[in-house]
């Protein structure tokens, strides 16, 4: 854990520099806005410990798959996005010497990432060994407007002298991965090149990326002409210059960058494209361009903001997960998805994992549903490539893989890329929820029920019917807990697949009456029958699910109580994360598990468990879950609200939320937990806020933590906008748009329209 | 499965050319001698489908593990055993044109390996678009004489015309791995050279090796003076020459080649040794060379020879795995043991397995005593390896490598690695079998208790105890049947490790009486204490077992019975093997068992089971047993025997010693298995000989299959040699050297000694 940043509610501090943890802050000052990003480099270069990168959405390369003997099933090749040219360098040399902090003396370091606008600034003063001072200020922002547009301004001031001051503003494509299997070559290859516009292509999959850089020079805010040399090389382009610069007097770079690639755009016009799109923007300036992007975050914040009184840390991680998951991902492109680590990391490779469908949509459904039908429909065009994937493992119907981005599976670990299909029913879920969040009902008829029918499909076939009992199991998964593998009877994959099984035949019957052509469609292209249909209901009825009822607790996979039992709190600290600590056999034979299992399946269908339920499982998972996933504090919290363990949810929400910024699982270093940002959300609406989209009512019961004055956020839900506004004696529940409706609040139903918001006392909640 | 190879009792014959089939004829016809060795390939080279391999015991390089994630317990390095300098190499050009099987015309290709002296020999006629012929005939193999020596005849003659031939016999270091990581980098740099002499050293590792090449020109037997050319390259030397060769005139090309490498010689004397190696073989011609070396063979095969009179086909497959394993493995060197596809092949990189302990040691036992004694302590050497290697995983005591050259890990997947730690208890296995049958029991005192007491330990440290029902347990494994991953309480694994413990404490027990010195420094050396031993004793008497006492079956696993139960002989004929066809996971959930598991238990612990608790298991796991590993076959096979399955035992036997000969698994083209080899001969000496050696007493069950008409071998055991020799009426056991001993037949004791051998009549067991 780390306690490096300051408490700010709009902005991300670093005060004063350090080294050894520079890939974590590099980590936390990554910058994107959905079409390219990349982490919180230095400009200038950095010597020490850094991982330059910068990358663009959908660019990837076919890496080969890793693993040791080849089992049928594995994928021989692993997509991943790659590092791609470097467009934020300039070069800086001071009195002769390079800029480098690693090597360089200064001090008065200061990074700040200003949420409400993107603005990364970073300032500090340099004092060489004859103690000349120069004061370095740097700003740069990637546009929202014009997501093909870097800006950086980078400021020199001398204080006490006259400084000779080189500089080489650069783009360079001669990069290597960390994480790529060929991590020794560079994936790019050289298209053309003039002066100021560099075309490269990825080896293999050929997308072909442009980057036409502008640079300007300021001293004292007057623009002045000075020669710039260029300097060409393969896969380099460089705008040398240098000048004096007199005491007092501050000398700006300004360096613009315009990027276009090929995944929407012909490769033939990517270069022209990006030289016009950067000539669009001359003639304006820095702060010009910064505030047009700003007005675009303005709008944002008005409608995604959740504000919260009374804990500034609370407030400023909150938004940090917002404006890093609304920066990475906008969700106008289909052929695009939420990866793991969005553009702040190698890691996970870009990939798009279920966490999308279990951990982001429960959280975008009530802000951007349109966000979400698109996120739907990347699965639904990933459909066919899911049922060659089940048939190459001989199994019928669809299985999404594990990890992909373009629809194959990339991931070749048997306990997960053959086991951990639990993933299968998210996609079922996700279609599920979105339809009761928007009553979009022709989801279902028009894309949504061919996944669910083939991935019901998949599960009547993945069963082993035990006849001796007349039940079925399934045999050898990995749940959402990864610490524990090639497990019978799971209790979450069981009960997914359970309920896939009976929601598919259920939603069978309700398109045949819908729409009785569209079902005929699709019978007719799967080959569905209402045989198969009633198959399904069959064996959903008959799937086996374990329960221990003397404890009331769901067992968690057939022999999880053998497992060795080990409380978490009694994990020496040196030993955690245990992930890093412990071989795996160790992990697997205890009874520790890495995230939310049971207890997410609990919260998933929160409406058919009980409270005393919720309670029981809870009070035996937590103490024994060590959340070494990023997808696991946030669920928990959430359960702990509903049960009123109002502490318990707050320090849940606590890790959850500010997992990166104080690197809970040490390894924050890899990149940003994008997707775990998304799952961090939910417990501010749906634990905290307590909101509820039932199919049949929305429902209301808010709980806030004890050290918070006021909490205050919008929700989308049924084609209404409402705004929830709690505070220590009062919650106010105004419907902002959309139609008359009754909602249910604290167990009572209450009749809401635009003009008669909603009040009520609840001081006595306390 | 394939049928290529002809039925003939001394020889093995390949009649015609199977360009298809030219990896596995390439595997059969592998040649070697303990020092060095490779695979059939043809000297002048070929271009279609070729795996051109030579390698010398012992030579290794740190290759990259290979592993998706990294989990605590991978090494991060595999040392594996790579290709080295091809010194078989001579091109060949006829009439202008380089002689390729690939494409030159030809017929009456035959290839013939004589297993009683090691030669293999090729030959064919090659016609080309005038109809000009030449006869070819080529003779190869390895000195076991003089191990460091290769010797090859090349000989042409020309049928119809005269021919100008050219030829250039050379040393080429410019080789490639198939199998190891760095596939496309040559692991080897150049030392020295000098023009007959190739000095080479591996990458990181830095063994050096010498080859030095002579090679003499004959027209019709008549040494010839043909000035040769040195064609001198990076790493390759040659010896170029061109003549015409009159019709029906016959041009020989004698080569030789000696190598020294420095595992066992000062790399700055490897090049002198081979060059006055070879220097020492001059005067002599290859038949000369030859005839030493088949006067050794001679030697070998008088006492390890199996007779068996009636069945081609069993006596070829016998005599062939007892030339693949002894031209493999001498025993002289306790630095080396038995890889697995010895010298045939790049897969499993040369390492050592327990194959050794459980598959070849109990046939070398009866033939070999010294060279297990060499094999033992090639694992003691290794004790603090293991020691680190179970620090590693957070455990006490040793746990032993799943593959190792130095005695390091080389295996990185979690599910072995990890948890095939039955491996652990093979190593005592193989101490207490050794000792039975030598009664060495300074080995005990003098290595064996260190290495059991550290195993005993680990054991100790690895189960998990079980309050409610006061047993220990372990889980998190995967026994010998690889197709179940991460089970709990297998039963192989708990039943070796209970008897580990309990032996462990006996061994401690007798120790202390036989040498009490001795004692007294192990436990100070280890920290071994009087608790400890008492420990391991409890833990070994509440250690459970799973046995299913309506069925009289142990269960292989917890759950295993839940699995999909299916038959082996229900799998179609195209989807084996099921590991080429299945998927990982489905394998996993069905009941199909790899290779001998629990029945590999009930054979190692033969007196400890009931007759019918080994028929009733064997009828319950045969039929779900694949025997897709090399090591399944031989051990049911005894078992079968035993219980009286005559034909069974016959048919499992013929699958297990001609399991390469003729490919049953469709996986010899990557190498022969050379360890199952070792395993496929026990069935002979105490499957059909019915030869056991107790604690107590040595003891003949001989049950001949009935297409035998007689069967014949000797064994050691105790000190003494014993002649055995069954016919369809009698059964004749004589002592050939040794004292005097009280030995069981049939139930029956009888005094036997050098001058009283035993003849009983058995013509009633038919």
């Amino acid at each position: 854990m780390k306690n490096i940043m300051e408490g700010d509610e709009w902005n991300i501090v670093q005060n004063g520099f350090y080294p050894e943890d520079n890939l974590f802050t590099e980590s936390i000052f990554s910058l994107s806005n959905g079409y390219m990003g990349g982490r919180g480099n230095f400009e200038e270069g950095y010597s020490g410990k850094t991982l330059r990168s910068f990358f663009h959405a959908g660019i990837y390369y076919p890496d080969k798959s890793l693993y040791g003997w080849y089992k049928i099933g594995y994928p021989k090749i692993n997509n991943v996005v790659i590092n791609s040219t470097d467009i934020i360098g300039i070069k800086i040399f001071i009195n002769g010497n390079k800029l480098d902090l690693a090597h360089t003396n200064f001090k008065n370091f200061k990074m700040v990432l200003n949420m409400k606008n993107g603005l990364l600034e970073r300032s500090f003063l340099i004092i060489d060994e004859l103690k000349r001072e120069i004061i370095v200020k740097v700003k740069r922002f990637l546009s929202i407007h014009n997501k093909n547009l870097l800006a950086i301004s980078y400021s020199l001031t001398p204080l006490n002298h006259e400084a000779h001051i080189g500089s080489e503003p650069y783009m360079n494509c001669l990069i290597k991965n960390e994480d790529a299997q060929g991590k020794e070559e560079t994936l790019w290859e050289e298209v053309s090149k003039d002066d100021r516009t560099l075309v490269v292509k990825t080896k293999k999959t050929e997308f072909h990326l442009a980057s036409s850089m502008n640079v300007k020079i300021y001293e004292n805010k007057k623009l002045k002409d000075v020669p710039l040399i260029p300097v060409i090389k393969d896969r380099y382009i460089g705008h040398r210059f240098e000048m004096n610069v007199k005491e007092g007097k501050t000398l700006e770079i300004e360096k613009y960058v315009s990027c276009y690639n090929s995944l929407n755009t012909l490769k033939s016009e990517v270069a022209m494209k990006s030289k016009e799109n950067l000539e669009s923007v001359t003639s304006y300036g820095f702060n010009d361009l910064l505030s047009v992007s700003e007005k675009l975050w303005r709008k944002k914040w008005d409608e995604m903001d959740i504000e919260i009184d009374g804990d500034v840390s609370a407030q400023q991680a909150t938004r940090y997960n917002l404006f890093m998951l609304n920066s990475t991902f906008t969700g106008e492109d289909k052929k695009l998805n939420i990866s793991p680590k969005g553009f702040s990391g190698e890691k996970y490779g870009g990939s798009t994992y279920w966490d999308t469908e279990i951990f982001c949509i429960p959280y975008l459904l009530h802000t951007e549903p349109e966000v979400v039908k698109n996120l739907l429909l990347y699965r639904y065009n990933h459909l066919q490539k899911a049922i060659e994937n089940a048939k190459l493992l001989g199994l019928k119907g669809a299985l999404y893989p594990m990890i992909t981005l373009d629809g194959s599976e990339g991931h070749a670990e048997w306990e997960i890329t053959l086991m951990e299909i639990h993933r299968n029913s998210a996609m079922v879920y996700a279609i599920y929820n979105y339809i009761r969040s928007t009553d979009d009902y022709d989801y279902m008829a028009d894309y949504g029920f061919e996944v669910i029918g083939n991935v019901a499909r998949f599960w009547a076939d993945r069963v082993t019917y035990k006849k001796d009992r007349d039940i079925y199991v399934i045999l050898g998964v990995t749940g959402p807990d990864e610490f524990h593998n090639n497990v019978n009877n799971d209790w979450y994959t069981n009960f997914m697949a359970k309920w896939v099984l009976d929601y598919a035949y259920k939603q069978a019957g309700w398109l045949k009456g819908y729409n009785r052509q569209k079902y005929k469609e699709i019978c007719k292209k799967y080959n569905f029958t209402e045989e198969e249909f009633d198959d399904w209901e069959n064996i959903s009825k008959k799937l086996y699910i374990n329960k221990n009822e003397e404890l009331d607790v769901y067992i968690q996979f057939d022999g999880y109580l053998e497992m060795e039992d080990i409380l978490a709190s009694k994990i020496a600290k040196k030993m955690l994360p245990i992930v890093q600590h412990w071989s795996w056999d160790r992990i697997n034979r205890s009874c520790m598990i890495k995230q939310a299992d049971v207890v997410l399946g609990l919260f998933l269908f929160d409406d058919v468990f009980t409270l005393k339920e919720k309670k029981d499982n809870f009070d035996f998972y937590e103490p024994r879950t060590m959340h070494e996933s990023s997808l696991s504090a946030c669920i928990y919290s959430i359960i702990a609200s509903e049960i009123g363990y109002g502490d318990k949810a707050y320090n849940l929400y606590e890790r959850a939320s500010r997992l990166d910024l104080n690197d809970y699982n040490n390894d924050t270093i890899h990149g940003l937990h994008i997707t775990a940002m998304g799952g961090s959300l939910i417990p501010v609406i749906m634990g905290f806020g307590g909101v509820r989209i039932y199919d049949g009512i929305i429902s209301f019961n808010p709980r806030m933590p004890k050290a918070w004055k006021r909490l205050s956020f919008r929700i989308n839900a049924r084609k209404r906008r409402f705004l929830l506004t709690i505070t220590r004696d009062k919650l106010h529940i105004k419907l902002e748009s959309g139609d008359n409706i009754l909602i249910e609040v604290y167990g009572k139903k209450y009749q809401i329209s635009k003009s008669k918001f909603l009040e009520m006392d609840i001081s006595s909640n306390d």
